[in-house]
This record gives structure tokens, C-alpha cells and sequence, in this order.
């Protein structure tokens, strides 16, 4: 028996009836960069699950040029992006965003979330700071749901954000890389209509939601971003095949496909997280969607690693380490099971 | 009965095997952005094929998206990339090069080539103009093999730009969006290891050749550019399941499938041309790859249009117009088999 | 005796009244930044001659710099920059538009000019062009007044050009580094009123009109460029002793300073082509403002070239070098006087 | 009688010197960009200053500017700047370092100050962190000296700190803007020797030093950067008549000006400090240069504003705020004696 495998929710291809579709239409012949009309129904499929019957959709192919292309966008030249300390654009893009030009703004959070409260403070600084003029402008809010840590912010503090942010002119931008299990977490109290009525930008994660790869841009009002089409060619983010994105998005979005997905990881997730409870396992911190974080001693963890393959997640302290968990569409029942039985008997 | 569809060499899916192999591989765990095993596999084959044991292979998504990391790798930020007027860079990648800071410096090109004596010529000027350090510095020279339209450099003018090139202390970079379709061409003379041993950076093809998406970048000296890795995810250009991007190109380059595949294509495109010179047909120029470039008097192209799906290319005159007509690995022989009626009998 | 200097119109300090100025506030104590009282003047007496009332005014340092700053303020991040082949910002700036990540974008010119014709064209073929999303839009034209051959555009060809560009949704924006030669000019018909009227931004140069260094920014409609300092500072072109430059325009635009340096220049230059002219000298182009442009056979400049200092212009043939003579505020009537001597007697 | 002025250093002209020597080579013809000899005579005397015959020596407008064009110079595009959170790249220059694609990198610090095992510790974390090519890879340090607060760093410290970066590849630059004041300090242990032989890069500032305006950068090997000269055109940071800035600098290196207008300053604000430290005032931090942080309670600051002009710097708490007192070389005795007055009688 091979190793288990909870390293990661990209280590596999992608949610089967995706690759099925992909076979059936291989020979269809369709005019390339998305002017096809399963990516157009990609797109009205994504409309209505938002309740957006305006917004432009568009599909890119990674998280990361995704952030870059829309922050881009949406920020004047002389402007910044907020962001959580943690978050994926001011850690994990390798600058992709000052690349563009563009300086990341921390504040420091808690559990991977920021709040109302810290941006309109911040705001406030900049806007009373005599010398805001040889600074650098806050343009917008970043944001992931669920973030990094797999945490959710509610309907109730999106919406301050969103408030707050809209009031100094801010606009709020909502990286969805996990969307899914955000969607399908039974704590989730924020809708797909509701991202599109509080961001003025969001994207719907397929690479790490049981795509092949993939990411849908939704800009609720189109006029918002003119000429968004060739910002992302200029960005080298046009795929030529547009189809295989709206291929995927396509499949992603009939029959509710995009949440059983979800749900099924985080049903997973949950399971796990139960065990390690009862155990009495330390986590680092609960969150309800598909990461958990166990803080365990070395000497666990390297008995752990040999049936298991996992994510170090942090040194918390010489005799400790924190590993990641992580549950995907990919995740069978009896894994999960295995996975128990081992942690169980650690 | 439908159109035929001779528009382009990206309307469709991909080679049949690949889908299979996508499949097959579906449910495999691999470490993401490239460390899995197929994806090496993929530029050992890669590597074999260009006999350049040491290079440094990289998998892209996109054309556009692969110049503008490569040109940006490869020039220093005081330098511009020198390319034919009619060079995909300069025209159809919405300033994707100048985004990166660099300008895009056109030579006037004749079947969209340039001459060794062109850039011996524009490089002494530069070395000689008393005002250079006011100017910007050649770093290095863009090709494309074919060029945009069709030609093929002989391995005669290729060695002579590599070795003006590097006299100047240019870089010298060919970008192989259809590759396959000259390395299968009767008359090219130039192969994968030529390629190896004249340029400092090419890539292979894969979206116009065969594949979902993808393009293979080779540095055949792989200490000419340091942390490409991490220059790949700044530009917001890595994939996070690579393995996506090694199983395409690990069957493109098993069992000789790329040549394969070229070879189809040109097979058809030589006997079209066969029927348009014998049947009196202008054609704009003849190259020998999978791209036919027709001059048609506008009414005659009317007529075409109805059960015919090709590009437009431009309008030659007030009562002509040039259409392209472009093979691929999906164009069938039955499909040739009608357009050449259809031809014959317009 | 020494050489005589008519090589260029940046050679020497600044006009006496300039330094003396400076003398005079040297010990004022002013905030910096230019929000002192002297640049508030300066900027007054620049709207006034301007009859721009509500025109925002901002100094920078030097020609290169101000182009790029104001070029990246009006242009979108997709957009590119229109300017005549022999446009100071596509050749001897050192790509510092594609710097800052714009595409520059030449029109062949006569004189180094360009027509409204011509932009018509360009612009209606991107309009026109089924690719143009994947293309650089064209977002502005710049030219220079006079242009880089002391060439001027008359009122009627510069209100072509206004219309036409804006007809396209173009902004036009004019380099004026020699604007005082133009002004002086007894061919000019184009005021600086006219300029405000018929550009969205241009820019009245000091460094080669007698100040020290510096150039004032106007931008008639000061709504066009929204936080334009903060975009200074960003682009490090912002002085922090800023009535330095205040100062400088302050003077010459006092007692009609600006005017009269330009009067100066090109009435010496007059006198210079006059006698070119009358000793059938052959003159590249002949233009009305402070630039003259010689065709001498190898010789005759070798020995010009004991007594005069020039600018090498251009090698015209194998015998044949095209020299540039230049006049400035410093050029005194016994400079040219002896000048005039000279080319009498070679 | 009007107010005292010590709100900064930079609200005068400059050093009269320097303005006699720019009306003595008024109308002096030099050729332009810094070629003339004057500019070259400057350069060789800052050589001999700083001991480092072969260094490659230019000189630059401004801080924003000297700052933006060396970092850009120094870092590979993929690799970041390690600085102090309060160090002036981070905070006061509107993100002039993003706009050329690089991350600012902060680190605590104490006084205004950054410790060598601070560095040490960050550069050692992102090379043991399993993520680090998906991170921006540190590529230099960034100080200054005299830092934001006016402290200094020892030679003991700086050693250390050039090092540790050294032994981790990262290139060290020192941020002189008010060097003049730290050179002249009583407490100072770093010579420009010493700066020259501890760095890769520093610049010897003449804007907060006497200068009308200007930057002197020092590169002691001068193969570190090529092509500087156009790089520094590239960011429209060359001044035409590169002769004013050498001129300036020829003068402040000349019979030890520099030296004695820092001593001058620092003699004028030691004199305060011991003042303040006798009246019982509460000095933020005390440093050893031309800079002075003092916090009052609101009402008296208000009631020495009526009085003097001063900074401010940070409200500290509800009812106390720190002011900013500089001295600079236009400082006369007589102002701070008046200056003292008004302190011990507040």
C-alpha cells in the first residue's frame, strides 16, 4: 500500500467529467481566446450562479496572474493593494505585483483575516498624513475567501469591509482560489451573489477546486475595467484555446458540480478534524473549510510521514511542528478512513 | 454538410493520445509546478531529442506569455530585443515586450526574414552612433522558425545570424510556435540540434502543434539565465499542476509524434498548393509549411466564404484580398480532398 | 583667440538675470516641494501667458524626464504613444517610454513632421484592424514644436492635428524644449494660448532656453491628470528645493524674457542661413528657428572645424557630412559676426 | 521681527560659494551630460575623499531619484530590498522603487537602525524556506547614514552589517542625504573611506547638504554597474548640463566644504540638545547630528509656533506631540541663540 495523500488540493488532474467533456468536443472546431460558445455559456452559467446578469466574466489560467492582471487593472500607477500580512500576493507570488508596478500594503492579521476596522484606520492615516502626497495611494483591498489559512470572513464582516473600503474609495477585490470549500462550508454565510453585489472584482478558483487549472474573473459592473480583454494579453495571460477554459468552467458550473466538489473535501475535512479533536491532537487553528493545521512533536510527525504524505506548515517551536491537511474533490472516503485509523493510532 | 475549417491551427483540442494520457494519469498524486516525475521525463526526451544534455527545460502555457519571460530573462533593463517589422512581438502581443520595460526594435523583413547583413548592419551603427549611450542598446534577436508567414530560415542563414549576432554580443532567440511544421517541412534544413547549438534560447511549440496548450522553452546552457524559475512565477506564468504541461509534451515527443504531426500537416498543405499553382491561383507568397497565403478577387472569396472557414490576412488591393488557409495535426484527408474540389472548381 | 561654440543651445550657464535671481533669495527661507510663493508666481505668469486660468503647472528638470512622466500620466497601461520616426522620445531617450511600459509608435515623417493625415490613417486602421485587441492601442500623439529638425507646425496643420486626434480619442501632447525659438520665429504662427487650446498637455522648455535646467509642465484642464505629483515623486522627478525651478520660470517670464531669449537665438541663426545661402552653401532643410543644418564635403569641415565647434549631424554620402550650427541666448552678435567671416572665406 | 526657521534643511539656496563659482563659469562652453572638466575634476576629488581611485563617480538631481536608479541598477528583476520600516524607500517615495518592479523589504528597526543579525536571520529564513522560488529572493540592503532619525551606525556595526550581507550575495548601499551631518558628528566612526570600502554602492548627498541640489553616487568598483550612464537617461535622471552638478560638487569638495558645513549644523544642534536636556525637555531620541526630536504638550508647541518654525513629526499622544528641529549649514549662531531664548523661556 502506497503512501496517503493530503499534501495538497493540486496534486491530481481534474474532476473526471471535466476530462470527459474535454474528448467529446476535441474535434469540435471553435475560433480561439474564448469567442466560442461553450465559453460563452461558461460565462452565462457563472452569471446566473452570481446573480450578475452584467458582469463580464473572463477565465485565466493561474492564481497569480490572475491577482497580477486584475490588481493591475484595477490600481492607478501611483497606487497600492492592501493586503493581509498573510496574504498570497504579498508572500507567495515571487513580487508578481510589483512586477506591475504596484506596492503591497500589509496589516497584520489574525487567523488570515483583516478587518473593517484596521482598513478604515489605515485609510484614515493615509488620507490625514501631511505628506500622503510623496506616499504611496491605497487603491483597493485584497482579500482571499477562504484565506489562507482557511478561515471565513462572514457575510456580516464582508460586508463592513466592502462598506468601509467603497467609502474611501477603495475597491475590494476577492481572491477565490478556494472558493468551493468557502461555498460549501456549513460556517459560510456569503453566497456567490453576495461577492458579486460587495467586491467590485472576484475570482471563482477551478485550479484548486477540481480544474486542470483555471480561474474565473467576475467584474459585476463590465464598465469597470475597459479594455480588460487586452490587458490580459498584454500580461501574457490570453490562452490561445480560449475553449479549454470555458470547457472546464462550463463542466464546474452544470449541476451544481461546483459545490458537491466543495462539499464532499470539506465533509472530508470535517471527519479529520473531528478525530484530531477527540484525540486530542493540538490544531493550530479550526477553520471549516478543507486545510487543517496540526501542531505536532518531531518525533510524531516523522513516524506520521511515512505512511502520509502532508504539508510542513511551520517550526512553531525545537520540538514541534506544524504540518498542513489537506482535503480536495479528489479525496475518497476510504482515505479519509485510512487517514483516521492512522492518526487515531499515532 | 458543414464548413471545412482551414482557418487555423488552434481550433481544435488536442492530439488524441495526449487526452488518453491525461486520463490515464488522472488520479496519480505528483508534487506540483513541475517536480513530478513525468514532466522530467518530458525534458529528458526533450533534452535527447536536441541533443543538449545539459539544457535547461521549461514548460510554458502561451506564445505571447513565453516571449515575454524569455526576452525579459535575457535582456538587461537597458536593452531592447531587435525583431522583423512583421514579428509577432511587435505587432500582435499588445505590447507584452514594452510592458516588461523593453522596446521592441523592428529590421524591415521580406517574407517576414531577416538577414545576418541586416543585423551586422544595425548593430555597428548602434556601436558606432557617437550619441549611443542616449539610445537603447540591441541586447538580442528575436526570430520565429517559420516566421508568421510560413518561410523557413535555411541552416546556411541561421548559422550567419548566430554568428553576427554573437559578434555583436547579442542573444540570440527563436520563438517555435509552429515548429513542428518546419522541422517536417521537405525544405527545412535546420533541426531540433542545430537549434541547440545555434541559439541561446528557443522554444518548441505546443499549442499550435498539437497540444491543449503549452510551449517547451530550451536553454541549452542552463547557467545563462539564473532563478528562471522563480522570473517564470513573477510573470504570473507557472502552472501549478505542471504535470499538465510534461504529459503533453512527454507524448509529444514519444514514438516521434511531433514530427509526426508536423508532417501531416505539411503533407496537406502541399497538396493544396499543388492545386492552387495548377489551377492558376495568385498565391501572396509560397512557403513550405502549413500556412498558404491566397490572393482571391473579392467576389471569388464571397463565394469561398460560404463553405469555407479561413483567416483573413489583408486587402491587397481594392479588388482583391489575401486569405490565409492553415493546416494542422486535426486537418484530415478528406478535408483536404474537398477544399481541393472546392478549389478546382470556384 | 578661441574656438567659436555654436554646437549646441545647452553649453553655458543661465541667462545673468536667472543667477541673480538666485542671489538675491538665496538666504529666503520657503518649503519645499514648490509650494513656496515664488514658484506660485511663476506658475501664475505661466497661466497668464497661456490665457489658461485653471491650467495646472508643474516644473520638472529635464526634457527626457518630463516626457516620460507626462507620457505614462496620460496613457493607459495598454495604450502606446504616436510620434514621428525622428521623435526625440523613440530615439534618444533611451527607451525611457518602454520604461515605463508603453509602446512607442512612429509614423514616418517629412522635416520631422507629421500630419493629421497620416494619424487619421494609423488610427483608422487599429480601428478598423479584427486583431486590434490583441494589438498596442494607440492612446496619444506627441510632437515636438519645433520639431527635432527646428521645423515649426503651423497653426492650421497643429489644429488638423488636435481635431483629428481627438476625433480618435487620441490626446495630444507637445515637446516644446526649443519652444522659444518657435515663438520668436517670424514663421510662427502658434502661441502658447494657441497651444492651450489645442493640446491636452505640452511643456515649455527651459534648459535649452536659458534657465539652468528646467521645464514647465501645463496642462490647461488641471481635472486630465488627477494626483500629477504624487506621479512626479514616483518617477524620482520631483526637486526638493522646487522655487529653484520657480525661480527660473519666474524670470523668464518676466518683462518678456522668455520672448527675447528666443528673438536673440534666431535672429543670429537668420543672419548665419542668410549667408549660407548667399555663399551657396547647401542646407539640409532649412527651417526658422535656431538649428541649421549644413551638407559640407569631408574637407571643408575638417578645416571648419579648427576654428568652430558644431555637432556632427549625419554622414550624407562617402564625401558629404551634414553638420548642425545652433544658436542660444548665449550666442553673442560678435560670435556671430566671426562666424559669418568664416564661412565667407572657406 | 520674523520667525525662526528650523523646520529643515533644505528651505535655503545653497552654500554662497557654490553660486559665485556657477556666475564665474556662466558663460563658460562645456560640452553636455557631464563631460566637461569641471565635472571631471569633482569626480576625481570625490575619489581622492573617499579613496577609491577607480570608482566610478556620478552625480544624480535627487534623493527619490539617486535611490530609484541605483536599487533598479543593483537588483536582478526577480529580487527585492532589505530596509529599515522606516527607512525613506519604504515610506517617502510615493513607491518609486515598486514603479521599477522591485519590493521593499522591511525589518524593524530601533532608533531607525537595522541590525546585521537582523539581516542575517531574514536572509538565512528565505534560503532555508522550502518556498523560496515562489518568494522574492532579497538581492541588497538598503541603509542610510545618517538614518530617518538622525542616528548613526558605527564602523563596528557597519562592518558587520557588510558582512553578513556579503556572505549572503546581497549587494549593501548607503543612503548619504545628509552624510555631510554624520561625517561632522562628534560620535561618528565611519570615514568615506570607510564607506567605500564597506559598500557596493553610496551616495554623498548635496540637496540637505549645501547644494542647490544634487546627488554624488560612488560605485568604488566600478564594474559592478555597466551601462550605468544609460540607465541613469533611461529614468530621465541625466541632466543636460551636467556641469551644474559638478560644479557643486566640485565646490563642496574643495578646501574641506563639505566637512565644515556638516560641523557647522551639528555644532548649532548640539547646542540645542544640551539646552533642552537642561530645561527638562523630552527629547523622542537623542542623535548626534543635525536633526532633533522633541515632544511638548500641545500648548506649548502651539505657543512656539507663533515663534519658530519647526517639523512636525508624530502626534505621541493625546496631548503631546513631537516636533522636528533641523540645523543645516544656513543656520546662524545668532538664530539659535535666539532659538535657546525661546526654549528656556517656554
Amino acid at each position: 500500500m502506497g503512501k496517503l495523500h493530503f499534501a495538497c488540493d493540486y496534486q491530481e488532474g481534474a474532476y473526471p467529467s471535466i476530462l470527459k467533456r474535454l474528448e467529446e468536443t476535441n474535434y469540435d472546431h471553435t475560433p480561439g481566446y474564448g469567442a466560442d460558445e461553450i465559453t460563452a455559456s461558461a460565462k452565462e452559467r457563472i452569471r446566473n450562479a452570481c446573480d450578475a446578469p452584467l458582469a463580464e466574466v473572463e477565465f485565466l489560467v493561474g492564481g497569480t496572474q490572475t491577482n497580477a492582471v486584475v490588481i493591475d487593472s484595477l490600481l492607478k500607477s501611483y497606487q497600492g493593494v492592501i493586503t493581509a500580512d498573510t496574504g498570497h500576493i504579498s508572500v507567495h507570488e515571487a513580487g508578481a505585483i510589483e512586477f506591475c508596478g504596484h506596492k503591497v500594503m500589509t496589516l497584520p492579521s489574525s487567523e488570515g483575516k483583516i478587518t473593517a476596522m484596521q482598513i478604515d484606520a489605515f485609510a484614515s492615516a493615509y488620507e490625514n498624513d501631511g505628506n500622503r502626497d510623496h506616499m504611496v495611494m491605497p487603491g483597493m483591498i485584497y482579500l482571499s475567501q477562504p484565506t489562507e489559512l482557511g478561515t471565513l470572513y462572514s457575510l456580516e464582516e464582508l460586508t463592513a469591509i466592502s462598506r468601509v473600503s467603497h467609502s474611501h474609495g477603495l475597491k475590494l477585490y476577492i481572491d477565490g482560489a478556494r472558493l468551493a470549500y468557502a461555498l460549501a462550508s456549513s460556517e459560510n454565510t456569503v453566497s456567490l451573489k453576495d461577492l458579486a453585489k460587495l467586491c467590485d472584482v472576484f475570482y471563482i478558483g477551478g485550479t484548486k477546486c477540481g480544474a486542470l487549472f483555471g480561474e474565473a474573473v467576475v467584474i459585476p459592473d463590465p464598465s469597470l475595467i475597459p479594455h480588460f480583454f487586452t490587458i490580459i494579453k498584454q500580461h501574457g495571460a490570453l490562452l490561445a484555446k480560449g475553449r479549454i477554459l470555458g470547457i472546464q468552467f462550463d463542466e464546474l458550473f452544470r449541476d451544481d458540480l461546483y459545490r458537491k466538489i466543495g462539499a464532499s473535501a470539506v465533509r472530508q475535512a470535517d471527519q479529520i478534524r473531528k478525530v484530531l479533536n477527540d484525540s486530542g491532537y493540538r490544531q493550530m487553528l479550526i477553520n471549516p473549510t478543507n486545510q487543517i493545521f496540526v501542531s505536532l512533536e518531531n518525533s510524531r510527525m516523522k513516524k506520521l510521514s511515512e505512511q502520509l504524505e502532508f504539508s510542513f506548515w511551520e517550526q512553531s517551536d525545537e520540538n514541534h511542528t506544524v504540518i498542513r491537511l489537506v482535503t480536495s474533490w479528489a479525496t475518497k472516503q476510504e482515505d479519509t478512513d485510512q487517514l483516521i485509523q492512522i492518526l487515531k493510532s499515532l
